[in-house]
């Protein structure tokens, strides 16, 4: 059946101001909830140096057809992030500027889609961010339903609609809903921490020592051998 | 047999100014003739922001071997862009700096190559602008004979010499040269056409309206409900 | 047995900078020493833009542990370059902002690493070029020993630790320290030689003449024919 | 946290002897179930001819290490598939034929694994069936954790601890407990329906007739023309 | 415009047979006319063994759409081979078992498709050959016209309707209908050439001494040497 | 410089038999050597089943150009297995049923090459084994030189001539020379090793037990729970 899921729980955007105000990034983000969430790495962004932070409207679209995007703007709000799955692999032009313009008049702050976009000119002067798997101007068609605010597997990760997705020049991880409050903490504990190590490794104290790995190395049988002595 | 076909016929370049005049990229052109022409997803600009327009010396070169460029620059007149396709797949540095100079001084407007590119930061400062499958610094050789203005699969197009080709951000485009005047036409209009609707967009228009999507979606049984009452 | 060999012998620090004065990028180098050391073009820079020469301090990691990275750290010389391969494919994320700044504490000059990385809006910020097969945050583990300052196969070139690697837009090159001296004065021949042809070239001379190639041509058989008269 | 989830709930073998004696191969179950579960088309059969069907076991396991395998096995009944994602992309050798004899004795039907195997002449000759990302000996260690029977992402697709996993020389494919009946049905409708169809279509019938295509596709604009009065 | 071209032109069959009967595969016939026809190398045969040859009806498709193919059946005649090239790229499974009985009926010798195919278990069965770009069961829609028996680019290679396909282990080679008479001559010439060459080559001659390569590899200054004398 | 390095030292003969005699696969003799040599993935058979051992003659050559391959023939001794790695990426057709004919003659066993082959009907047909990284009938040349038995980088891994490489269905490994009487007897330890855990494998014992694992994972945090009792 296909379905359009109406007022979906959403993070609080408060809580989300917070990922953006202390730079909590995709690298940290996915450290702090303990190395899940990660889409995969095909996923790159249309210009660099993005960073959004915002909640998933998610789309679950038959290959080569943007028919539910237009379905899917309806449903959003500021501050959320539209994030497209195609059923079928495809990278195909799905999105160019007139979806980005109808976008940004409601305040959405980027495109996460496996698949492809064109017009790229045009959103990165327009500011709009997109991460993709491709750029393409292929068109699509609007022949297929699919649905909207549905949990889907995008990039290789489940996304719900409502939960936090983050995007910089790193890529895409995404937060459960229900997580993002204690991801929130872990990771500004992280930042903090990296804080006084990077002092430290900035006045040249070596990750050696400021992590104690000597003896461990040791134990596992690293030897230390001058290259004049070493018979490769 | 090699051959390199002379006096070949060009796209009108007047009428190609007016494709840059009107903003007519790559995206628009290839929905203009009814989306056909597009080179693959896998030509990517070397640098950013390049959009050319200008009519097609076409190459067939041997894989890693670049005789045909040098032959080809002789058949070359200022508005055009130089097509090379491989007669097997190479990621081998086909074109540096010197040819970029030599080109430039010919004033040709840039490269559209399946296959690889070398000297790409010299390319950049030069402002010369290539599209290409690969970065890569690997030599070519000058030993075996190609052709130069004969019909070329690039990418998977078929490229006439005299063919109007369009490159931007996203991607390249071919116009056969004898629609280029209609295709013209056509992306004029589109292009006026989405002036107004970015305008009802930006407004907060939904384009389930403007375009009168509703109904359809209804018919083909879309189906809308609230989270609160959804089995997924 | 896994070894950090040390005090390797290393290229001269004031012939290095002779390769970065004369402005020798990758492919020139890569002409001059007879078209080898060219690591594979999936090398790609995170950023464009940059340019460095240095000596390798070379790391044969595990797949996803990046445990010898820390190790390496202590080996490496102001002017030197890290060069990792991994003895099996990875694309997860080994390196990060806080490596970048103990090794800039270190005066290392950059990284080149045949696996991924992340933080890379912060390395882009930091000014630490990278090239890498991957940007990818997926996080690493500290458990499998490797090795620092033995010969790698990088991106499918061996790198002996001491070569002298040189990066640029174009991708990375590996020269053998004991060829380094010979390799810079044929860069710098071919940078002169170069420079003359480019301004016949600019001027508007011929390839085809400079190189003395129609001779050539025809006797393989190279037919020029009008297009009027040709029968595809 | 890591967890072993045992006791896990089982989709019925009677039920699952149904898929195999009706001969419900991977393309008819996903048609038959609204086409979903599909896993990507990189997962092929280390030899052809194979034909499974039976619960999955999950496994979320650390890139190159393949210690939950282990853990794995003693979870497993007869009847059950193996179904290992790895937690990042790694395309090294997680399984061979001494696992493989582990699974046998426990009557393990196969693996499906989003990563690499080994000693595939071996599997081939105890009729082992295997569907994979890659073929590669490099070895992997016990040195992460993982979890064991928690839903996992396999190559794009949600698998759960339980679900029905088909898998034949077109891929793999997932059917959610819940709903394994139904599927069933639908399968076997499709089949018998399929038949009826085949008849006709091998005694020359066109499907244009079968399925009623003529009027939809002039009405849609297909036009017939002679070769001699058409002008490409 | 959408068209289905009528009553092509074909290469006369008995002219087919004869390629067949001389056992002119792909690797012999792309040679004899000059190297060129040669579909790219993504093009796999879904089982081993197949060699075909016939006369190409050509399909350019809209991707995931395979309405075009069920207009394309009635287009065949026996000892024609079905050629789809999608308008963007697709592995979507076009083609299973139906199909291809509707296919067999009317003589059609095998689908040559860059895009995927399903039901590979059957189609060995029913030793039906097919040469695509993947395998895989992702379901097709029916709602987007293509065309029939126009050119299309299938794999890098422009291929008309009439032309002769041929296919085997090795790929796919298209030999243009006019030339297929000239063809067969000079791929006739080149195996009777080849079996005499193939005869001194198993009684041990050398290619080095058939071929006379020995003066020109010393004139282009390849030197033998010594292990023990060599310095690497 | 180009050579041809004439007199390689060879492994021995009957040690390389025992290899085979004693079923060391590619898989065993990967880890008998502590995880190294292993070629690159990608590297696959053109048909299953084939199991060889042999000395490396190693081909350096040109991208798209065959001609050492005739030279190197000259340098076969039986029992030599031929590896070709070309300097810049290239899935030319190199080597088909001709080549093979002549290395048959001189009792060589197999090709590994990081390139294309053609003629794939006709090896299999011959039994003559070839691992590739592709199968492509486009045509080469014979106009660069390149250099034989010299040490080259082949799939990602450093062969030397005179090497020991072995190829099954798994892929390709290589053993330095000097080692190859130490790795044969670790790997006869191994298999003699293996084959005592199979029996009590295969007899329903778990490698949880066999190999005491128990413990270290309950170290490491890893939590049996039961399904009724589990919320994801």
């Amino acid at each position: 059946m296909n379905v359009v899921v109406t007022n979906i729980k959403r993070t609080d955007q408060a809580l989300i101001q917070q990922y953006l105000d202390n730079d909590l990034g995709v690298a940290t983000v996915h450290e702090a909830q303990g190395r899940k969430g990660l889409l995969a790495s095909h996923m790159r962004p249309i210009y660099s140096g993005g960073f959004i932070a915002g909640n998933a409207v998610t789309i679950s679209a038959a290959p080569c057809d943007n028919w539910m995007i237009h379905v899917a703007v309806e449903q959003c709000q500021p501050g959320d992030i539209l994030v497209l799955a195609p059923t079928s692999p495809s990278n195909a032009g799905y999105f160019g500027d007139l979806l980005a313009t109808s976008l940004m008049a409601r305040g959405v702050r980027g495109l996460v889609i496996d698949a492809g976009v064109r017009d790229t000119r045009d959103l990165k002067q327009m500011g709009f961010p997109v991460w993709s798997a491709a750029v393409f101007s292929q068109g699509t068609v609007k022949e297929t339903l699919g649905s909207v605010n549905v949990p889907v597997v995008c990039a290789g990760q489940l996304v719900n609609p409502g939960d936090l997705v983050i995007a910089d020049d790193d890529g895409v991880v995404v937060v459960a809903r229900e997580e993002a409050e204690a991801v929130l903490e872990k990771g500004k504990a992280r930042i903090a921490n990296e804080e006084s190590k990077r002092k430290r490794l900035a006045a040249g104290e070596l990750g050696l020592d400021i992590y104690n790995m000597r003896e461990r190395l040791a134990e596992k049988g690293l030897t230390y051998i001058d290259q004049a002595d070493w018979k490769g």
